[in-house]
């Protein structure tokens, strides 16, 4: 059985990621961080989908971003809202970088990723980007998925001396958000055991997400388009 | 002034190319790790050249390399060593890679060091590598620094949306290490205040290095090529 490693961010796309990797007969690996994020919520999914999917391994690496700061994920910035849920015209609206940007977030994550695999001798890495509905992050990309599958080749012993090649999955990278529900919907994700929201509120031991982040109201946008229901719980 | 990152491990080839950056011109910004090794000596060290140097800044950064394990450096297995402090034939005598092999650190390191310099609109990043009386680690090569040049400049947002380069310099890459000495002696580099050693011993307070692993060996060679003492304590 061949392994994949599944950067599990604990939301929507990387559950989706899970089951396609799960549906195309990989033993799942998977691997989160803490980041210095503001709430840990994330990691508690992470894990509700490692389990759902019966993950072989599940690794959560703390790092340190916060010592450079210079995001409202990490920093004490607040979190920008819309006063609607719902886009007028995503494209538009999304600007070109929020301050949710996390400088080189996605290289670090793959960089752990290529370490935990070579010692695996797991050649595949699934990382869920997407680059439509999104929010303007340019190492969401496949220009970038592909410079780094160049790197992670020249980068590993195991590559270099042993013939082996690293393979970065990006299977959503060109799906909008509409799409990403539909095929995790049809491949058996409960998506209830995902969480988006980058400013969510836990009131009586509940998580409610605030529908108004630019990550919730992407998400609401992909459900609404997907005629699906989002069995989260909205303080809206 | 131009900003530089110097990846600063507390080790000979790091002191080299602060002084090198340092003659360049370059206002200095250090990035270190605690990665789980097993001693702290060298973030002692990596302090003691920020010092020296006059660094604006220097940073740790707290990360987890040894959930992955997987090599000498981070685990309880033994560093090897060699029953003399010097090489034979130094090329034929270096094994292909060797347990102190920490899979994708540089490849970490570097893209902890791009985060950084995205923040502070530091462009050129400086890295100690070598692939001249060196140890066979694959992400030393030039080959690799350039994939992760190409890499960086596709991975961040000040680089694809606001026209900055990154540029990964390794002044190193092609010295050996008799040439990495004499270059950072006439720069009046203070080698006292470096550490190589991967398994030293502290007797009264004082940091002996073991002068038979491979690191203290392709060190103490270098520097009996460059006809220069080496004042760190062995204990041989």
């Amino acid at each position: 059985m061949k392994k994949a490693i599944i950067l599990l961010s604990g939301g929507l796309d990387s559950a989706t990621i899970s089951a396609i990797a799960k549906s195309q007969g990989y033993e799942l690996f998977g691997l989160s961080f803490y980041y210095g994020q503001r709430h840990e919520i994330e990691i508690d999914c992470a894990k509700k989908i490692a389990n759902f999917f019966n993950f072989s391994e599940h690794k959560i690496a703390k790092i340190d971003l916060k010592i450079f700061g210079h995001s409202a994920l990490t920093d004490d910035i607040e979190v920008p809202k819309s006063n609607q849920p719902y886009f007028e015209n995503i494209q538009d609206d999304l600007r070109p970088t929020p301050i949710t940007y996390v400088p080189a977030r996605n290289t670090i994550f793959l960089s752990y990723a290529l370490a935990y695999g070579e010692v695996l001798k797991a050649f595949d890495i699934f990382i869920g980007v997407n680059s439509i509905d999104y929010s303007g992050y340019v190492d969401c990309r496949k220009e970038f998925i592909d410079a780094f599958t160049n790197l992670a080749n020249l980068a590993t012993d195991i590559t270099v001396k042993n013939n082996a090649k690293f393979e970065i999955h990006a299977p959503l990278v060109n799906m909008d958000k509409k799409t990403i529900i539909t095929t995790g919907l049809n491949l058996g994700v409960d998506y209830s055991l995902t969480h988006s929201c980058y400013d969510p509120r836990i009131i009586d031991g509940k998580v409610y997400s605030c529908g108004r982040c630019e990550s919730c109201r992407i998400r609401l946008n992909g459900f609404k388009n997907a005629n699906a229901s989002d069995k989260i719980l909205y303080q809206l």
